[in-house]
């Protein structure tokens, strides 16, 4: 079976815990290598954020657990990346 | 015969199975070391996303079935490329 | 535990002490390696800065302290890493 | 004589054989070390596609040959790279 | 103490001495590795240029005296750079 | 005497003979190591194409006789280097 | 004293001698190892160039003094750098 590498997710998090806390509980799941959370907008209610968790061999289950422990919701999976390595995609010129 | 190194589709796909579930059958597939899906846009049937897939001597036909029999469907060939190496292309000044 | 590897901050600041002052101070909170301090904006009460602090073991508490000591607060924390090395995020397609 | 190392081309092609086959078939012509084919655009009938070719001594003759063998037909010839190593090409500062 | 590597300034400075002598100034200034000035625009009466200036522990008073010197006023701090190397801030999802 | 080692012509040609004749004439001159030919725009009499050649110390009038001898014309220089090697040139803060 | 490493001139140039000769002359000046030539713009009198030289000591005098030979007038210089290496400038987030 062909290893996760690379997840990128768009999550909803309620303000609490913040930013820092929720990352650093996703980058303690189970293996997961490192991870990076970013805002994208919020509002008086909830954040809006970017995760991306790289490991070798993500347990993507572990991973929404750990959001989900924490107030989350993975809004949509925006990215994932299978296999030896982490193949990067580009625009192709059909993309414009 | 040049052996294919990357494909890059446009593939429709329903909401089951999940993108990483699909990405992974993917890259599971026969002669692909690693595949890539990333989100472009959903509504409430389907999801259109973008599916990166590289490896040494690329089998479309195995890559094609994984993907059809998750129910997906390949909406166009983007990009491929063959031979010793992968030959990454660019706009040239006629692009604009 | 997963360490703190970038934190990038939002932070609005009185004129006095100036960003050399103020990113100064912050570069030499603990656990911080290094600091970097950009001018956003400004207008005649405060000034708007991106923090960037990058080290091993981030202590968030001591760098946020290092900040309020200084008449600074925390717009908002705009990015964080966490883990064994610092995940570069980028836009995926659906960001467009 | 000076030898061609990459030839870039603005092709038209019937949808069948898809890409996949088209591109392959320019990457086995004599010369070509790798080929790679992107989509542009579509309609009912054709297939606008960018066709990249490297090699160390590229016989366009071969290539255009075997774009027309599958019926395709060479739009426009969009860059050519002789000599001992491919000189890229930039916007200078009159390109605006 | 943390040292500064990086200063970035926008200077408004007289049209005599010219940018060179103005720059080289800055250069010669104590604990300043290199230097480079930026026109960014002039009018009759001064010219707005933005100076970067890098060492391994720049002593900002000595630099800021050097500008003054001739006759320049720094009109904004806009980044600076203290610690063990030099952090590149980057633009984050909620720049847009 | 300084060397040339990089010239970047925008040159007309005939629509005879194509692009990569025209472009293997250029890099069969004396001095020009690599050549490369892009097209920028063509009507029915005329191509304007890009030519970048590069070598150790190149021959203008040589390059200049290869492109006038198939009928081609020189419209203007955009770019030339001379010296030890080719400095990039970079739009500074004042070209916006 | 520090010593100017790169010097970025915006150049008025009358059309003869050309580009290459012009460009070809500022790089044979004394402490100039290398020297770039851009046409930005021309009009019937006079070509707007910018000239990018590059050394380890670079004499601005004599510089200016070949451009002048040639008829040429510094119409501004854009960026120095001075120093034991060249300080790459880049924009800062309030540059927008």
């Amino acid at each position: 079976m062909a290893d996760a590498r690379r997840i990128v997710l768009d999550v909803l998090k309620p303000h609490d815990p913040p930013l820092r806390k929720f990352t650093e509980h996703i980058a303690d799941a189970e293996t997961v290598d490192a991870a990076t959370g970013s805002l994208i907008e919020l509002d008086q209610e909830v954040q809006n954020v970017k995760i991306t968790v790289e490991g070798t061999a993500l347990d993507y289950v572990a991973i929404e657990e750990s959001i989900e422990n924490l107030g989350g919701t993975v809004h949509s999976v925006d990215q994932v990346a299978y296999g030896e390595y982490i193949v990067e995609d580009h625009r192709t010129l059909q993309d414009g």
